[in-house]
């Protein structure tokens, strides 16, 4: 019989859409094939499945994959399934994951040329897309530094449309020891702030981006706090050739992201 | 006395969050202050400011702009303010604007170097954020084509940022003769696609992003329909550097339109 939204380990996983069981138990949930897929690629993050029999039916290969690694692999009803997906259109699947952040040092230990540090981003949306947006650039690493969104919100999980299963992942409560860290290891730090001395075009014309580099960005709301764009090596803006004020974190951090992607070349 | 959400002029405004009623009346609403100072910027547009007796002292210099420009400025209750507003912070202020859209032609006569093209874009904070980072990266038009979201669409105009009111919008049924017009105009017509032949990066390199350009952007679930791609000067995909299997629309246009731009330069 599939399991029922009261199954008691629906029951559990359920607890895991609140950052609280999240952290006390190290686990979070992914969603939807694709997200799964990714985290199946991933040795060690899966340690458990649920699926409606026609979702099992149709990812087969999915489900394969994780019987073959010894994970439980349980039908559930679609009530179930709606009880423990947080989309209204969740495709069937949803996998129970283990934590996947590594220390600053370990992810600085393998000379990423590129780095992400996410500064107190509160959005999760926003967060989940820049983690995205770093893994195509090619980024080694995503820093979620200060109070920054928890990376297994559901919706950061989401946003980042599998990247976070790509990257290496990093919590760090200070943001300063971040900067401090990230220049130890040879990386030139950057901040992103409309009010930059630095213009992206210039540093780049200059040849300074072809440097490994971590970019620092902050909230849309409150941008970067003033310790961190003062640690940082150059306090960079994106210029603004029309008449808009500003540009949103996201696109923001694309075009940020992308000129160190092909400066680095 | 201020306005309640039962006076007849507030009643009226609000129909406007109907796509229906804007389309009927030729209005929409922009709420707080920073869209409605665009607004006020570009004459002729705002028709009638309704404002919090809060809101109204504590930006009394837009107040005075539009009882400098003879429009009505009327003191609305906090509930017919929450009535006229979208957002749960609306911060007091909700202008009624007239539709700004101009025809292809008349956009084009201006000669822009850079124009986007929204071709099919239904989710209104997408399109938003593209028109926004269009203006940022100093594209002259931004054209909604095809079933695209009514650029007047509320949340469409929040994620604009007030760049509704910068660049000339055009609203055009037929992708295909936009295409045609913005060919005829001189523009390189570019689609962006995933599985496009021609790197972003190669172009820059070749030389072909200097010349004036437009971008053709797809929704982030179905991408450009084949007619377009087929009818565009050459399919272009945005490098993945990562394993990320794709950008998501916002990141994608940033990154191509800034391409643009910096080649333009």
């Amino acid at each position: 019989m599939p399991f029922t939204p009261r199954t008691p380990r629906v029951v559990a996983a359920r607890r895991l859409h609140r950052r609280r069981d999240r952290e006390a138990t190290g686990r979070f949930l992914a969603e939807g094939p694709q997200a799964v897929r990714e985290a199946l690629h991933r040795p060690g993050t899966v340690t458990e499945l649920f699926g409606t029999p026609a979702a099992l039916d149709r990812y087969a290969d999915l489900a394969a994959r994780a019987a073959g690694a010894d994970l439980p692999v349980s039908e559930v009803t679609d009530e179930a399934l709606a009880a423990l997906a947080e989309t209204v259109a969740p495709q069937g699947l949803v996998a129970v994951c283990r934590h996947l952040d590594v220390p600053l040092d370990d992810a600085l230990e393998r000379g990423p040329r590129l780095v992400a540090v996410l500064a107190g981003i509160r959005d999760p949306g926003n967060a989940g897309t820049v983690l995205r947006t770093a893994d195509a650039a090619g980024a080694g690493a995503v820093v979620f530094a200060g109070d920054a969104v928890d990376p297994y919100n559901g919706k950061c999980v989401r946003a980042s449309a599998g990247s976070l299963f790509h990257v290496d992942v990093v919590r760090a409560a200070d943001p300063v020891a971040v900067v401090d860290g990230l220049r130890a290891a040879g990386l030139t730090v950057l901040a992103t702030t409309g009010y930059g001395d630095d213009d992206l075009d210039d540093l780049t014309d200059a040849g300074r981006l072809a440097a490994p580099t971590a970019w620092l960005f902050g909230s849309e709301a409150h941008g970067l706090p003033g310790e961190l764009t003062a640690a940082a090596d150059a306090r960079v803006r994106v210029p603004l050739h029309g008449q808009a004020e500003s540009l949103n974190l996201a696109a923001a951090a694309a075009v940020c992201l992308y000129a160190s992607a092909r400066a680095q070349r």
